[in-house]
Formats: C-alpha cells, structure tokens, sequence
C-alpha cells in the first residue's frame, strides 16, 4: 500500500534525550540512504478552542497527511494539568494496537536468553477510560471500560500480526476469573477471533499466571494479546527481560496503516544535550515503521548494524555497559550501513 | 496477645492436593511439638438465607471462635457461578491485607539470588469490587473502587510491617498518573501515613516501572504497599523469581489479629492423591502464622528444617527437582525437627 519513491514521515523528537536521538536516527537512515523524508513537529499540550486539551494542529495536519511518526520521549508533568501527550497522540489518531516486540539481543547480557515474543496491547481503553469519579469523600471509582467492538479489533489485529510473522501462538492475558463482565467480553471476542485462524493455537491465561511464568521461562511465550493496562504492564516487564527499555521498540498502529512508533523511555533529563543517551530504542522503533512501510531491505539493513554493534562490544553507550559517546555509537552503525552496500 | 498454651487453629484442608500437604503440616507440627490444635473445616460455597454466596456457618463459626485459620488450595470453578471461595474468606473476615515475603531459597537455583521483598497488598476493594455494568450492547463498565479508609489501613500496615520487621523501605506503587483520582487518593494516604514513619524510607513507583526493574533487580525493594489488582500481579511475578508459588507463603491478615494463611498455588489435580505433592508453600504459610502467633522458636525451628532440607538436596519432591514422595519430603523435615531439639 505504499509506493517505493520517497515517503514523508512526522518526526517529533520530543523533551530531554529525544532530540539527540531523533538525530542519530536521522543519520542512520542517511547512511543507509533509506527514502525517508523527515517533516519535524513539535507536540506540546494545547487548549483547543472547547478548552479541551489537543496537540498542536501542525503536527495533526502533518500526521494525517503523512499517516507515519517516530516519535522520540515526551514529559509527562502530571502537575501541568493536562494528560499524557503520549496518551493523547493514541487518542487523536485512534492507534488501537500498541505493538511492542521483544528479543533478546546477543551480547548483551541479562538472566534471559531466546525472549522472543510481542506484546499487543489493546490502547484506547480498558483502565485508561479517564473516567472517574468521588461517589462520596473518601470514596473514589475509576471505570473500566471494555467494548464489543475494540476488544474484536484488538484480537483481530492480534492474530492477523501472528499470521503475517509467522507465529505460531496467540495467547489473551485476562482476569475474567475477576472482572467476568469486562474481561470476559474481552476474552469472550479473543475466542471468537481465534476461530477464524485455526492455523494459529489460542490460549488463555491469567495475567498473574502470565507474570509469574514469564519470568520462570518467557520462552514459551509467542504473540500476547491483551487490555490496556495488562499490556502498559507487561511490556515494560518483558522489555526488563531483555534489557530495558533503552533497547526496546514500540508502535501504535491505527485503522489504514496510520502509525505512530516512539521509544518508549523517558526524557533522561540528567543526561540530556550531554551527547551520552542511546538511541537504539528509537532507532529499532524507526526498523520497526520500516517494517510496516513494507521497507523491508534497510529495516534488515539498519537493524543488523545495530545489533552487530552492541554484539561486538566495541562501541556501546554508558547504559549498555560501555563508555562512547551517542555520536560515537552512532557512526559505528552508520559505517557498519555503509559497509554493506 | 496470645497466651503460651495451647492454641486451636482452623483448619481448611482445600481440595486436590490440600488434604495431603495439610497432612504434611500437621506431621510436623507435631514433630515440633507446636502448642497448635487443629479444628478442621471444609469450606465449601452455599447459598446463604438471603440467596448470596456464604462459607458454611460451621467454617464461619470456627474462624469467629480461633481467630486464625490455615487453607490449603481451594478450587475456584467460574462455571459453577459463585465467586472464589478464596475472596469469600478474604471478605468474610475483612482481611484486609495480603502479605507475602519472597525470599529466594538456598540451594533452589533461579535466575535470581538474595531477594528478600515483601509484597503488602490491599486485599478488600479496588478491582476487586465485583461491581460490572453492562452500559448498552457490547459496552461493559468495570468499577474500580478505592477509598480512603482501606487505603490508610493499608499503608498503616505496611509501615507497621516494616517497622516491626526491621526493613528499610516501603514503595508505593501506583498508576496515578493514569487512574488520577483513584491511584491519586491511594498514593495520598501512603505519603500521609509515611510522615509518621521518619526512620523508614518511603518511595513510590509506578506498577510497569516496578515490574521491568523487578525483573533487572529484585534486590533493590524491600516492602512494597499496593492496591488489590497490583498486589495480586506483583506477587505472582516476585513468587516467580524466587521458584513459584509452591514455595511461596502468604497471610491474610485482618483487625484484632484474625488472619487466614494460605498457600496461593493451585488444586493440583492431576497429582492430588498419589502422594507427589510439595508442602512447602502450606508449610511456610504456616510457619507465617506461628510469627504471627508470637510462637517464634517454632517457627524457627520448622523453617530451618523445611529450608536445610531443600537446601541439602537429597530429599526432595519432583517440582522441588527431587524424586521423593510428599510423605518422604515430610518425614526429612519432621527428623530435622526433632534433631534440633
Ligand atoms: C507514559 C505513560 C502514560 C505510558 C502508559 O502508561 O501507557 C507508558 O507507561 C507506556 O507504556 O507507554
Ligand atoms: C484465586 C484468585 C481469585 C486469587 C486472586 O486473584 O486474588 C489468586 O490469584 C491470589 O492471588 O490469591
């Protein structure tokens, strides 16, 4: 669905370490002279004209014309006022899934080896309806809130992601033994999915049951299909499997192939203009979008220097147990590009 | 508060594979010589006068009267429509505390040495509410419901925990970035009970921040204080690191020192009468209990035996990594026992 000429991405780099980073991206394409054309934006919470909370038109109107981000980290001050810029994005631009792959990289070491395996979180409702209430003082309800329609979505996403990445499982992480009205319609619409894709094997399992297998062995996991908050949890888990969320990819993926793929660290404030911060989180996001644009040869391009140069060892940023600058790392993956025209 | 005779404890054998690690526990109590008499009780759901879910009036009258209760694994049949019998007890008696310590095992290898945390999780509302609407077709609202009593209760007790168990730090922990209000008014009272705990060290955390440094570095937390849904997921993940959950004790603790412990795992029914089974999560729990009862030297001294048992190898069940039956495993810790005295 995309043509092979020159395609228009909306990068917003974001607080802190984000511009460094978005900068090192920017390089690693050039080098692996992938047909990116950069249109940077700026998202920083607005009032729109109902005193509603937006982003900054700009980046709307970039985003529906070029239907791709990469998106570096936001802040997200909870005493500004006005919710997750993160959030919002997801909101504005319905990206139901929120993807987020994750392998264990070689050479860098943690107590897990062989993870393979995606989280896909539902991302536009469940416990992050933002619907609350006092009922009296002292006496708090947040909603829940599970539908029909975005559960099958989720489900169907899930398994259509299975079957294109040839995996062999699909597995929906509930707590219907607790909420059997709202996780029970989600998991009820994961069976009914599933139906449909008899090629893929279905399981259910209890997210704590999934917690506590996942770190006794997370190699029996494939694709994990699950409600927001399950999802905010147990990708940031996983993510710790296999390093951190310095090394970890992510993408929020929307009706016709709108998406919009971001690190998902926070702003480093403490490191940030200092030319230390590692950008392979957002760089593997940006092999992700790739992906999804159907650039299939320098995603596989970029995304092996990369992993070849945390492998060697030689050039690694202070977080992954080396001491190169973000620029030196950088032109390690840039010339590695080079070197394999 | 307890006198130093004599005790009589409720006794829930449970079902599949609880009435052979009950009959593990009561073997070596008896080899301890612990002052425990057993009042055994099957609790299984009926229907009350007004057509609710009760426990049988016999298990309910034995609680009232003993205080302190031992449960083995109960079955929690979604399909036969009542709730778990496992939340019944918690509910019934207002226990209004889960509590389970993770410590890793000497000799039971995990990717993980020398955690030593304690889960403290409020055991009473939150997600836990069982209030769920259907809104209009294929729309279904969960409640999620904290207030600010249970929630003080709960730090109060995760305070007193540490205080009263020489740990450092308690970690709130919170998603009220998203569930403002609810999460809000949970974090609020922690940071109101910590002003009156000035030696011990209070943090807070968000849940995904938690679970991704928990799986990097368990041994960076000591007691961490949660709402239900949290604890319930963050307990399973930490008994995880430490071997699972048949190894893992846990209390329900409420007011005036009624408590419940019980073993998390499950019915096991695949094993349930052929004499495999681990009593070590049942055991454990127990020895909780004994703490609880202000029975130290026995607590003690089983604990030392169950632990150099597994630590030395010889005897142990399958799960354990051993080929010794459940009455095996039993009677190497009941000669222990006897051999300290
Ligand atoms: C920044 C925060 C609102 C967000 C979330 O809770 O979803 C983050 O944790 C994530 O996983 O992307
Ligand atoms: C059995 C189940 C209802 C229970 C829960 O969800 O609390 C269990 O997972 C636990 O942690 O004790």
């Amino acid at each position: 669905s995309f043509s092979r000429g020159m395609q228009t991405v909306t990068l917003i780099p974001g607080d802190g370490i984000g511009p460094e980073i978005s900068t090192a991206v920017m390089k690693i394409f050039e080098a692996a002279k992938a047909p990116i054309q950069w249109e940077e934006k700026n998202v920083t919470a607005i009032k729109g004209p109902g005193g509603k909370w937006i982003i900054p038109p700009e980046a709307k109107e970039s985003m529906d014309k070029n239907k791709i981000g990469l998106k570096g980290p936001l802040k997200t001050p909870i005493a500004a006022g006005h919710p997750s810029m993160n959030l919002l994005l997801r909101k504005t631009f319905d990206l139901y899934a929120n993807v987020r792959p994750c392998m264990s990289i070689e050479g860098y070491k943690t107590p897990y080896t062989d993870v393979d395996l995606v989280t896909i979180r539902e991302n536009t409702e469940g416990e992050y309806s933002g619907i609350e209430h006092t009922i009296v003082d002292g006496v708090v309800q947040s909603i829940k809130l599970i539908t029909e329609d975005a559960s099958r979505k989720i489900a169907e996403y899930a398994f259509e992601y299975a079957k294109n990445n040839q995996r062999a499982s699909v597995t929906a992480v509930h707590k219907a033994n607790i909420m059997r009205m709202s996780d029970g319609l989600f998991l009820r619409k994961c069976r009914q999915v599933a139906e449909n894709y008899r090629d893929i094997k279905f399981t259910e399992m209890y997210l704590d049951t999934v917690c506590l297998n996942m770190v006794q062995d997370p190699t029996q996991f494939d694709v994990l299909v699950m409600p927001n908050l399950y999802g905010d949890i147990l990708s940031d888990l996983c993510a710790g499997l296999i390093g951190g969320l310095g090394v970890t990819p992510s993408g929020n993926i929307g009706a016709n192939n709108v998406a919009i793929f971001e690190s998902v660290h926070g702003t480093a404030p403490d490191i940030a203009g200092l030319d230390l911060a590692n950008p392979t989180a957002l760089l593997l996001s940006a092999v992700m979008m790739l992906r999804h644009m159907g650039m299939h040869d320098y995603s596989k391009k970029i995304e092996t220097a990369c992993f070849n140069t945390i492998r060697d060892k030689k050039v690694l940023t202070g977080d992954l147990g080396g001491k190169s600058k973000c620029s030196e790392f950088t032109a390690e993956i840039c010339q590695r590009v080079r070197d394999m025209d």
